[in-house]
């Protein structure tokens, strides 16, 4: 078994870089805190013998050499960035338990036959830059490195500038890391482990997603001089598209949800009519012919509230689709078997979040382990998971890379 | 009549104080573009033969004496701060009016009964801090001076601070100008006089406002695994509030209008439900009867949308209310009497936005002078009207204070 007790030990010290009043971190991808949090990862990794490297949008690399150099490494890990007001778990258990998986084995003394290979991927969050899980998507090819580099946050920084200004361009071209397998390790982020009593979720499926940027223009103008018949509104028909989605989701559940997240207008005042304003929006179900669903309603509901709003347009764009996951069947049953073999309860599982397991399975034989979170709580500060349970969930993703990589 | 040329010429001359790449001006009250424009009117007072003085909330007014000390001066004059995206004319026309007025009669050596005073009221247009025509609110006792010291942008600077920077901390103690009557030329900010083709509005009431801030409290969690029912999402109960105010103000139309002009959410991010948003609102009426209706209806629509939306509270509290303005007979008379005078087509009016003229004539005979501007349009950089217009109305200002002041 892990080091139960040194795994909880780290995930209370990075904590710290980016800890919010209330028991959170803010840790956004790429920024001061985690250049910190990440020459931290370097300096564990490297202390517990692995060679590290970094590609060109700051995916970093632990690698722990086995005995058959002619197979590609076993892969572990997650992400260290956070939500703006985010948890000390979401992605941070996951890359800390290989961590830990790495310094378990150098303890016993045990050489693997695979390589192993420790991964913490650039930007999975998603919410300073678009896409989520961005680095594995580039990884895996989905985008171009110049379209990642060129994406910017809310104040106009790019990809390129803020990977530079904490030094984390690497040599390594992104996409060149071999991989044989994946194995994510994760909290649920949702309350069915919880509920139904499981230490064990062994994921086969991920929800499909598509984000959207939407762009509302009205015209401002007086709000004590406008008659209502008159105005056009850029806010009032933001709050008919925001309820569209909620009911757009409804309709659809349980498999389906909707959220707009942000909305931003241009030239606020108490007195002016809004003319302007920018939001965000997504969908989700792990079934594609519901995503697919979701998105036909959305379209058709913007374009019939735009045309109930004389002179006011909507503009919408498709900034990512991701159809639903499917994990690979031997990694699934690699899963199943540790938690049995340690004797934890289980369940299969379809996973409510994205993750950069999903990007990696369009290329190599990917599963996830999850484990729970208290309430089913996560992109919150109060997000809480378990020592036992994070402990849990360390010795299921070692026992399944074991199996994988072979002894 | 007044020097249409030289008038026309001051509004472009400080139209550069803030300009917009549109054509229109942002200069938020006691910023440096605000300071540059009061020391620019304070310096063509003082050339013009003006004392001038500048009480405790940077309220200033220029006297030009008069044949009789024993008489109060015949106030005259409007605001020279604007909205964020404003226009030339809001509030910079009845003040640069103003002072072509005297520029007039010191051309025409002519010497009034009473004394004159141009005023220039400190933020008129209450986006930057609240309320709207605060100046004159504390001069005529409605708030404290202290209070209003206090209140803060959205930057957390307060009225003091701001006052302070821009070195407009006056001597004179706030509302110790004595006044006999108030006349106050604007443009019409709606379309009215347009329509009608008509020169001069002679304004004889002005609506009642009611000023809201409003905070929701939701709970933030992730927007990929968290089903429809358990979410408490702040955002969407903001839209049905935005949807409740409109429809309320419509119920009550056409003497009826309700606006949110800002919203934000604390922490935003695409994939997180919104936990906690902030938000503006107003509603206007020229009936004292409807503006309680509105504020009755307003509650019960904020009471049941919070019902319906279980673990989510509103808070709403009202920040300002003025009950709807009723000018002075014997002023309004005087303004209608120039304007047939001069032979300019004009009509009776109510106003849409609020002005300063309100809150004075709660202590002195006072009425007001619109004249049209395009599309009725204001609050926007695209606020236009014509030289003629403006010059009408300044004729008016003339003939109406010569007629208060007496010659
Ligand atoms: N695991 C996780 O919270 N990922 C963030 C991307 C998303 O699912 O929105
Ligand atoms: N005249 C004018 O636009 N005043 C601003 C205050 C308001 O009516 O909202």
């Amino acid at each position: 078994p892990v080091n139960s007790d040194r795994l909880w030990g780290t995930i209370l010290e990075t904590a710290a870089f980016g800890a919010t009043p209330k028991g959170g971190v803010r840790r956004l991808t790429l920024s001061q805190e985690d250049r910190k949090v990440r020459d931290w990862f370097k300096a564990a990794c490297e202390a517990a013998g692995c060679t590290v490297t970094v590609d060109a949008l700051g995916n970093m690399f632990a690698l722990r050499p086995g005995r058959d150099p002619s197979r590609a490494p076993i892969g572990l890990g997650s992400h260290l960035d956070t939500q703006p007001t985010g948890g000390k778990f979401d992605g941070i258990l996951g890359t800390l338990a290989a961590l830990e998986v790495v310094r378990t084995l150098n303890d016993a003394g045990i050489e693997t036959e695979a390589p192993l290979c420790v991964a913490n991927w650039t930007n999975e969050e998603g919410s300073r830059f678009a896409p989520a899980m961005m680095g594995s998507a580039a990884f895996v090819g989905d985008f171009t490195v110049e379209n990642i580099l060129g994406r910017k946050d809310a104040e106009g920084v790019t990809v390129k500038e803020a990977l530079e200004a904490i030094g984390y361009v690497g040599a390594a071209p992104v996409g060149s890391q071999p991989f044989e397998a994946f194995v994510e390790l994760h909290i649920e982020q949702g309350p069915i482990l919880e509920a139904e009593n499981k230490t064990i979720g062994v994921v086969e499926h991920g929800q499909g997603i598509v984000w959207y940027d939407g762009h509302i223009t009205g015209f401002e103008s007086h709000a004590g001089s406008t008659p209502m018949p008159l105005r056009r509104d850029a806010l009032a028909t933001f709050s008919q598209i925001v309820l569209a989605v909620e009911a757009i989701a409804r309709k659809h559940g349980p498999d389906a949800v909707g959220t707009v997240g942000e909305v931003t207008i241009a030239n606020p005042s108490r007195n002016v009519i809004p003319g302007e304003v920018n939001f965000t929006c997504e969908f989700r179900s792990p079934h594609a012919e519901i995503l697919k669903a979701l998105e036909a309603d959305f379209a058709a509901a913007v374009t019939e509230i735009a045309a109930g709003r004389k002179g006011v347009t909507v503009e919408i764009e498709q900034v990512w689709r991701k159809d639903p996951t499917h994990f690979d069947p031997k990694v699934i049953g690699a899963i199943r078997e540790a938690a049995e073999g340690l004797g934890y309860s289980n369940r299969p599982m379809v996973s409510g979040a994205g993750h950069d397991a999903f990007n990696l399975a369009t290329r190599m034989p990917v599963a996830m382990i999850f484990v729970s979170c208290k309430d089913g709580l996560s992109h919150n500060e109060l997000e809480d998971a378990t020592q036992a349970d994070c402990t849990a969930g360390a010795n299921v993703l070692l026992h399944t890379v074991l199996s994988l990589a072979g002894v």
